[in-house]
């Protein structure tokens, strides 16, 4: 007898796993609001007033759809960028690009080759499309492009990704050493250079690439620098063949009208860039006294999160973590080993820090028994 | 020599098209705007006050992700329609949720029944899976319960998809026309109802459907009656298996925060919803009358809109179409024949409606040369 509805075979082996939990769903398991909001890297900072002006005047006219072609902002990143607008699609935030990227290149047993404790909602597509991931170590705290390239040397494959600055380390290689990656892929492997944090990086962290480059697509996110991360708005910088594929599979009207005119706003408001950048490296400086007072490592970031070293294995630092969300702070922590004895936490402003400042020592504490 | 990137082989072969060329990209190349914009099936009414406060409250949140199981919106949604909320999954409109959908179940070579001149972004999504479409024509204006079951009987489709009310033509049938379908579903076959315009059609349109039951997945929007088209806010409501199953492909995230607010504070005022209601009704018989006018054939509607038979073939139709166009009237048609006789107008308020009033004897007169 046929079951109803009858999923494909690969849908049928997949998991109905979720890459991250959401604070609001440990918010309601724990009966009550989190003070801190510190673990999904969101900008505590907030967005440009001039992207919140213009998201309340598109609330007023949301009756109507968005632009499918997403013109106004795609001339705008192109000349933010230097390159045509043929050269930028927008999506639905890095996650949705990403999901289009590999239905356009992935079919069952194709080979991806990405870092292992890198980005899960990548390997969520790509085990999403029945592709079979090759999960190379960082070397340290780093993702580590010569490893990356010697196993793409004997895989051989579709997609090779990197995110520079990386999460969940915050380390970040020079952008020349990214670039440099380019003639060492194998013949037909695309690079995915994944570069949500890389405004608030610094100088010389974005790859220089020409556009017209068929071996790479980059990706910018407006939830992070900018501060829009419930917006949903991200592009891609890639080759006008690569980007005009899109077209092929994207939900056209999926970035709306209050989307589209708040990632604009914010994009024309660099001076609000510039402040949260200072806002930014102020906290991480805090951040990382913070936990040089209570006896953890911080680690040098290239993000708008300080990785902290709790100096032992991966439970201990899950129990710090556990701590930490019983007394209110939302943070979040690496999901492999070795970088699972950390936690991350993301910069906010004195009020965030401060409840965080007071919580650790109390955390730590109860994480040692 | 290996091209890059390597789309799959599905992907090659299928045309870069998009299902529906914007107001705005029609605007540009005609170098002026709209005086009316009664194309796309928005609601000229707008959405609720409440929700755009609710919008605009949002905006100053939005440097936070959404909730990714999207609690409140899915808790309201089951209360309002008398289900649990593990049998609602909200996603980016009903295209990126017939997107997820087709992803489930449909792999190159599978096959799908709709009618001829239905949705065509339903057809995106099946094709860009390498579905097989099986298109029924329909029962003069309507689609035909009848014989999209007989020929669903011949090919037993995966999935087999009817609109109601329908677009473009604004039919309906009664919802237990409807329901009466499942017992007579090949098995294995999963019904598809799409009622995006049933909040706007008379009562007795909505089917009635146990919520547990596995043939069917209903599909609701915030785009229509709510006036919500550019938020981007579609739900599906079917037993929870499926609704479960959505979560092994979506974006989890893509819902975000502002539209998750606006859309709850939508639900919310269903006194609105019933003022829109009113006003569409004055505005279909005002349409029609204008119709009647000019000689034209309104259709009856059960939708935010009402199709106009141009009473000759679809060259005229399309000249009528152009013309008015051309004096600043955005509308659209059906893509097919024998629908494609028809121009189709969008319910407005008495300013575009007038526009629309003032155009017309004109656009028909230089379709008739």
């Amino acid at each position: 007898m046929t079951e109803t509805p009858q999923y494909t075979p690969l849908i049928r082996s997949l998991p109905a796993s979720v890459p991250f939990v959401g604070p609001e769903t440990q918010e309601r398991s724990r009966g009550a609001p989190f003070t801190a909001r510190l673990g999904a890297n969101e900008s505590l900072f907030g967005p440009s007033p001039r992207a919140i002006a213009a998201m309340e005047a598109a609330a007023r006219s949301v009756w109507m759809y968005g632009d499918p072609e997403v013109h106004e902002l795609r001339a705008a990143l192109a000349a933010h960028h230097g390159v045509s607008p043929d050269h930028i699609v927008v999506g639905e935030g890095i996650d949705g690009l990403l999901g289009y990227l590999v239905r356009l290149m992935i079919i069952p047993g194709d080979v991806v080759v990405t870092s292992d404790g890198a980005y899960p909602t990548f390997n969520f597509h790509v085990t999403g499309h029945g592709g079979v991931l090759h999960k190379v170590p960082y070397r340290g705290d780093h993702e580590d492009p010569e490893a990356l390239l010697a196993t793409a040397a004997g895989v051989r494959p579709k997609l090779l990704y990197i995110a520079n600055p990386d999460n969940p380390m915050g380390s970040h290689h020079p952008g020349a050493t990214i670039a440099a990656m380019l003639d060492r892929l194998p013949q037909g492997t695309l690079l995915v250079l994944d570069e949500a944090y890389v405004d608030l990086a610094p100088p010389g962290t974005a790859a220089d690439i020409a556009a017209d480059d068929p071996r790479v697509i980059r990706l910018r996110t407006f939830s992070k620098g900018y501060g829009l991360a419930g917006l949903r708005v991200g592009y891609a910088i890639a080759a006008p063949g690569l980007i005009s594929a899109f077209n092929k599979v994207r939900n056209h009207f999926g970035v709306g009208r209050i989307a589209q005119a708040g990632a604009l706003a914010a994009l024309q408001d660099q001076a609000w860039l510039d402040q949260v950048r200072a806002e930014v490296t102020t906290a991480r400086t805090h951040l990382a006294a913070i936990a040089v007072a209570n006896g953890l490592r911080p680690l040098p970031s290239a993000t708008n999160f300080v990785t902290m070293d709790c100096g032992r294995d991966g439970d201990f630092a899950r129990a710090v973590l556990r701590e930490l969300v019983a007394r209110g702070i939302f943070v979040r922590m690496p999901f492999v080993a070795p970088h699972d004895r950390c936690i991350r936490v993301s910069c906010g402003d004195a009020a965030a820090l401060g409840a965080f400042a007071t919580a650790l020592p109390l955390a730590l504490a109860a994480a040692r028994g």
